[in-house]
């Protein structure tokens, strides 16, 4: 049976340093829930972040690389998905996670919760400004949960998990 | 040399009456400046009013199909590329584009605005609320022009590819 | 209505010159008929000289791009798809071509065969070796055919569009 | 650091007893050697006898799905990457895999040993006909290697990542 995989997107190197830091604490908290850690794969901003995290916590951390070229990869991915698709790989993300959360904001972000909110998945926010939260609270407001930090973010997924369990 | 491609993006299903309006006056357009259309090519919505319209005016009309279904496809499509790849070909749309106009919104729609700013090619936007223009705004207010009509659109194409001919 | 799309597939760098050749011969041939050339886009080999001569008799060039670097694609296209998929776009080169003709034989080459194949495309062989031959028609002897030359392959192909029309 | 991923691919519905077999015992020994296991995903012939096994030995099984229907795909997978891009997602199992190993033969199969010859990757062959032999001997000698049964499969992949740890 499927583990549960949750998606932490955000920024490469326009990465703010409360992004970073959020996607830190957020990597540990995956890890610890022994959920699978899926990002776009890159030595960079969040991704970078969220997979040192969540394997110094013995998180297991999935990649999903829009090239094959590894010195541009995290080194901290036990499992490396190579597509060779540049961003069109952003769909394979969204597609692939159970759980979408987004920390920070950047086209390429941007894309990915669009992707999840067509699929149907539940989307969350974490340090977004009022322009993003207003836009995808336009495209459809029962998918997206803005919260204020990473436990948060923690504790909604296990909300949903729950209620989802229970249909 | 390459043709220009002009992509029109738009809702599907979920089209308004406005919408649909707007994309028969820009595919008619896009025909007789002998440019070459680009859609996602389904039978529906604003990829369907923008093909009828630029093939009645003697356009080239070019389909990025996400399936292989034909029974799904515009009829008016000159050309098929079957990438059977669902919305993961919003990327291609994008990045097969010179220029991209994008006529009401969808989570498709804004995944293939968010490539095209990722891309740094120009979008136009016709017929957008407020959440949707302050958002792409802030995502890159450098690429992303307003304009109130189709005829707006394709001045400002034209007024792009001088200033583009020029370097 | 979807005009007719006929793909040449073959190697890049390594065609040898009697591929080339024969690419050169086809190209015309595709352009006479007033049939859509798709090809893999590259400024090299088969692509590369069957562009250059559909382009000479007025035809129409479609190139379905691996990447974006249009220093090294094809001057001779009309079309170009920018996929940024790599080799992945080996499937939709198969996928949007009615007619998929293989000239020489590369790993490239052959897994557009397979696809071909597999979406039950009719697939003309030329200038091939006895292993390639044999390979293909165990894979599927009915939809694999084999000629000795351009002029043959294009006969092939209007045989079979009458008797697809007669359906 | 990347765990190893091995590869295995085979025909689906078509899958003979034989490759069925072949697919228990290799699903058995991939999961002992504490190696990855990826395939098509899907619940059928070779993917879904090779996961079966894998998973009731303990091993770690991915699969890269071609579309998004979850009961298509083999009940047996840890990891599920939904790339809803059809057969084109032969292209990422050959790039994701350290080694690929074919057992029998189809034309989805024989896509995937093309890319992984494409991508200078070994590739093993298993309870082939003198035809695909040939043939991808043809493509690429010193990449393709025939064995005679699982074990020696299992044995050639640690030969050969001794050789490249030593580089």
């Amino acid at each position: 049976m499927n583990k549960t995989i949750v998606g932490v997107m955000g920024p490469g190197s326009e990465a703010t340093k409360k992004d970073m830091e959020i996607a830190k604490t957020l990597g540990e908290l995956i890890a610890k829930n022994n959920w699978i850690l899926l990002s776009g794969g890159m030595r960079k901003g969040v991704m970078e972040a969220v997979n040192i995290s969540a394997k110094k916590n013995g998180g297991l951390t999935l990649g999903i690389l829009p090239n094959d070229d590894t010195s541009t990869h995290s080194e901290e991915l036990d499992i490396s998905i190579i597509t060779n698709m540049g961003a069109g790989r952003n769909y394979i993300n969204a597609a692939s996670s159970h759980f979408i959360i987004a920390i920070g904001m950047s086209p390429g972000t941007a894309s990915e919760i669009c992707f999840a909110i067509q699929l149907k998945k539940n989307v969350i926010l974490l340090n977004q400004n009022e322009e993003s939260i207003n836009f995808f609270n336009f495209l459809n407001k029962g998918l997206v949960h803005v919260v204020e930090n990473p436990y948060e973010a923690i504790e909604l997924i296990k909300k949903i998990k729950t209620k989802q369990n229970k249909k």
